[in-house]
């Protein structure tokens, strides 16, 4: 599924020389291919209707959108189970019996839930560009650089106030810089969740595949001062769906994409970043799955962070599988020739070489980066987190790390503070686990393996049998003691993360200010060479903002198999009976009991060629009437090679038909009142 | 599909070193693998259950089994598609619309319809071996050795009368030879073909491809002396079919496999002899769909042509996909070198070196070779047989080509004058398509090319519109007038094969002298240095006698999807909505219609893991209790790798479920006497 985890490149997502492809690009709001989609399709959106689409979306971590005049948004099932998951409980799981607010009143106010809407994109490149212009040398361009951008956040954010949000985006790597606003909502309730089983059709054997069944769905309301949210924009639900050749658009939060990167960072994400992560990822899979069957409690508390596991492994190795492909390394480097010949003498200095060398730098020190992490274990987080609250906090401004500057703190702490559980026998095999792996890539003397032990096993257990940091009111009460009193503390988990926090702390500051600080740097030369070789457009990496794409639903062979377009509501009960209704192909109760009342023909799942990466999940897919014709999901295999490429002819996107979000809440869920609220009245 | 299209290959089919894989061996009925069953499955099958199986096992072209104590035969409905093709007529157009026998009087008779059973399986290499040794040089064995044959199918003949039939097969190319003797039938009637689109539901598209929703089945009945035949043995269909881990067990006439040859003829089947078959394949594809687009009527004319070719091109796609995966040969080659270092200073010689020469020789005419074939062209194909028997007919009998021996003649007779339509105009484009192809291959000024103009353009186009080959009476008419009147004929289509027969006599000959008979020789002596070296059993390779082999129901994962060991009628709707009932993957107005009365959830096709390869088309599975659980009809795309290794995780034979035969017969096309006929009491 199309959730954004970061990799580790996602810091260093670089620039140029790819030529544009039919649907290929990941666009800004305010630069939109216009002028391309006029010519494939005869249509080019006005500015009233990419208002009325950047209105309607909602970027909710992945993607969700307006779907209703009371503040109701549309997303995925998997998008709602973090949510979902910290509601649950053993009484009463709703993360495997699903959820159906009935009412305003049963809606559930998710812990830590926040989304935000993008309400404006201002360019700010010329009072960066000015700002380091004054500045005599590279590390006074820097911190020139982030005290612009730190002053422009500040102002904004004042003008704003305290539910609008301000961040200076980076685009091109530091060619462009602009300053997104938008509208900030803490109280976030979910409405609807499916079964997990129903959400989660084919679990992950089906995760990035094509034929599917699966009610990816979610629905949250949002709320503001305790009342549903008014949005300026909405989208109205097309049960009719896409039809084949129209131009579908899609409006979402893709979170990263490397496509800009030079064939040396690319070549390094092959063969050090990648395998690392891919190891990783697999060796936390393996102490959770163990976990999860010592009971089915266990299970429960595992199963989302299971799912993101699995998710992320999954993605790590298709991305890794096309960076992998005969020829591909070969043509970008083929291309990055052509280019630097074309830009002989006409760009300052080597920047190939200059990132070359960073890149160097970058994999000698790339197993310690790796492990110094505070994410993972729930408890350690959070023990880290404070750390970095009380050392960061004492900063000036320009110097912190972004997520604790002024403009990000609010959603730091309303994170640090959220209600949700942490399991402690999960967290205590999580960190064991983490120790071993540094144990085993860094070797048993190396410094951070000490600090890690601190005082031995013992001192470990102790950690982990003795915090308090499980309880949200402690973690206020040190918060608002301030600084001296988390330092102060003798919490074992805050000790441990003590002992790591100058590890963490040199491995964020290298990749800021060793990494992408001179890569941002040459590769904004490299762009200037490229637009001078080829003039063309191409869109920005993604970042995790707000982004525009479009294709056409088409079907697709793989492996000799004939894919179409979409499946079927039929199509689910052949699957589950082919299966013999084994997990995870089963169908769930509510689905067998209404089968003689579902249409067998409904249209259930489908594919289009839109470009979308990790992040996409959740987004809307709208058609030129602006009507909303599809929700994203997940993306075929070959999709995972967007990440470098985008993958034209094999790519697909995959989306739940809105006729079978109907049928599925009218039928299966008896949500009769959430069927009419989206069918409102179109404006 | 699994029909059996002679490759090249197939007459070069060759000896060692694949080490026996779980469920790998087409093998034959006197030699099965019991030892190797029982310890997979702890059943063993003994002497009558191998009887009762061979019993019931039928050679129609590809495979068939008798189901029914009146001899009812169930076979797939593309191997009773050419039987359909040449009865059906414009006004009646049984391909299209389908046929149900309603009764024993309303069953068709198919044109040069023939099957036979295999009785016994005799060994005579010894008799062969001393024939062979008391000759003086190669020469003179190679001439012994045809005598010997000969005198042992005589033999066998004159003891079995008119409806035995006696062949002298080589096994291990020559290692072994065997003498099978079967009961033969010429009186075969069509009794259930389901519509074109729902035997053949997916088209091109689906077929060697899984999941499958085919209908693909067929029933014939066989008759002597006018009635309907009492077979020995015929099987008892289990509607509940195949349960998953239970032994299933396989009997067919798989056509050809390759997987004894040296590297050497590996690399020269890669690299010369599949690269000629594959555009000549193609070629023809597009010579036949351009003339089915001339009306609906040349559409229905080129229908089994059509199909046949575009079988024959998936299928050789496949086998050369597999043979040119990296490291295939240099797997080959390493076992190969890995036998010639065992093998060294035991073996006579160097067989490996011998084979080399004689693919050396062979590549050098591979392209006269290729278009030296009267096959192809209808009309065509009857005068160069009819010119052929004139010549053949008066050599003695071991010097003749093997469809013109004794054994062989009422067979070579009854397909010669079988009723069955030739299309003049379709004809007119292969032949100069074939002549167009020679000319590009040989050059303008090559003999060959030379004798196919003939006097030119005019020429040929009178031999397509003068021939009076085309009435089977006017063939029949030059039989009986015996070998002078042939030769006297001047029916411009003879005159045209007259010219031709020296090419293709030659190509014949040093297809058997020159090339199976001395590589033959050289194998025999591998295959005793591999006995040597390794000591274990391997099957021979597949000629087209019947086999046996075995497997169980699973599914399996291709490019990321994972697949159900079976699929169900509901499938088949959700296929045809999910590509808006858009051809190949609509489904016709008799299921429509009969959709609220089908279970959705009746199993409809499976995979299991046995070992088949083309000619497998029809073969019946069972069960231990020796009963009817399914129909194979297909291969997965990695079968196709089959003919060259058994594709041990990867390769699935492709099956219709016995439930859905039954559920089908019943209410789609309401064939009630036929399902009670299938249901017979077991005896």
């Amino acid at each position: 599924m199309l959730r954004s985890r970061p990799l580790r490149a996602v810091l260093l997502a670089l620039l140029p020389c790819l030529s544009a492809h039919a649907a290929e690009g990941l666009w800004t709001f305010d630069r939109p291919p216009v002028e391309a989609l006029g010519k494939q399709y005869g249509f080019a959106p006005d500015a009233a209707w990419l208002a009325a689409l950047q209105g309607a979306a909602v970027n909710f971590g992945a993607s969700a959108s307006f779907v209703s005049p009371d503040g109701l948004a549309l997303t995925n099932h998997h998008v709602v189970l973090g949510c979902a998951s910290r509601l649950a409980t053993p009484e009463k799981d709703i993360v495997a019996k699903g959820f159906v607010a009935r009412s305003r009143e049963e809606e559930l106010r998710c812990p830590g839930g926040e989304a935000s809407v993008l309400t404006g994109i201002e360019d700010v490149t010329a009072r960066i560009r000015a700002a380091e212009d004054n500045a005599k040398d590279e590390a006074g361009q820097a911190s020139a650089r982030r005290a612009a951008i730190t002053a422009i956040e500040q102002e904004c954010q004042q003008a704003a106030g305290a539910t609008g949000q301000c961040r200076v985006v980076s685009l091109y790597q530091g060619a462009v810089w602009n300053l997104y606003r938008s509208d900030r909502y803490d109280d976030v309730r979910l409405v609807f969740a499916p079964e997990y089983q129903a959400g989660f059709y084919g679990g992950d054997p089906d995760n990035f595949v094509y034929p599917r069944f699966a009610l990816d769905v979610g629905l949250v309301r949002l709320y503001r001062d305790g009342k549903p949210v008014r949005p300026a924009h909405w989208l109205h639900i097309d049960p009719a769906g896409p039809k084949p050749g129209e131009p579908l658009f899609v409006a979402g939060h893709p979170g990263a994409t490397q496509r800009l990167m030079t064939e040396a960072q690319l070549r390094e994400l092959r063969d050090v970043q990648n395998p690392l992560a891919l190891a990783g990822a697999q060796r936390r899979i393996d102490v959770v799955l163990a976990y999860g069957k010592r009971s089915p409690e266990a299970e429960r508390q595992s199963k989302d962070e299971l799912f993101g596991l699995q998710n992320w492994y999954k993605s790590l190795s298709g991305a890794q599988a096309a960076l992998s492909k005969t020829g591909f390394l070969e043509r970008k480097a083929a291309q990055e020739s052509d280019l630097r010949a074309r830009a002989a003498g006409k760009v300052k200095g080597d920047p190939w070489a200059d990132i070359s060398a960073v890149v160097a730098r970058q994999s000698a020190r790339a197993k310690l980066d790796w492990v110094s992490d505070f994410r993972g274990p729930n408890l350690l987080a959070r023990a880290g987190t404070l750390v970095q609250w009380a050392h960061e906090t004492r900063l000036p401004e320009a110097e912190r790390l972004p997520e604790f500057r002024q403009a990000s703190l609010p959603r730091t702490q309303a994170r640090l503070l959220a209600d949700s559980p942490a399991y402690r026998e999960l967290d205590r095999v999580l960190l064991l686990d983490r120790l071993a792996e540094a144990r085993e890539l860094l070797g048993a003397g190396h410094p951070f393996v000490k600090a890690f032990e601190g005082e031995g096993a013992a001192a470990l257990e102790q950690a982990i049998a003795g915090t308090k940091l499980d309880q949200a009111a402690e973690r206020r009460r040190l918060i608002e003691a301030g600084p001296d009193a988390i330092d102060a503390s003798n919490d074992p988990m805050l000790v441990l993360a003590r002992r790591l926090e100058p590890f963490v702390r040199e491995s964020r500051h290298f990749a800021e200010d060793q990494v992408a600080g001179p890569i941002g740097r040459a590769a904004a030369r490299i762009e200037q060479a490229r637009y001078a070789a080829y003039g063309s457009s191409v869109a920005p990496d993604a970042t995790g903002t707000l982004r525009f794409s479009y294709g056409e639903v088409k079907g697709y062979a793989s492996a000799g198999v004939a894919h179409p377009w979409k499946t079927t509501i039929g199509g689910l009960f052949d699957r589950a009976a082919s299966f013999d209704e084994v997990a995870p192909f089963n169908v769930t109760p509510s689905w067998r009991k209404a089968r003689t009342t579902l249409n067998p023909d409904t249209p259930f799942n489908y594919v289009l060629t839109a470009d979308i990466v990790g992040g996409n999940s959740g987004s809307p897919i709208v058609n030129r009437a602006g009507d909303l014709v599809g929700l994203i999901f997940d993306g075929n295999p070959a999709s995972l090679g967007n990440y470098y490429q985008y993958a034209e002819d094999t790519e697909r996107a995959v989306a739940v038909h809105p006729a079978a979000i109907l049928e599925a809440l009218d039928k299966v869920y008896q949500a009769g009142s959430l069927v009419r609220e989206l069918q409102s009245p179109k404006r």
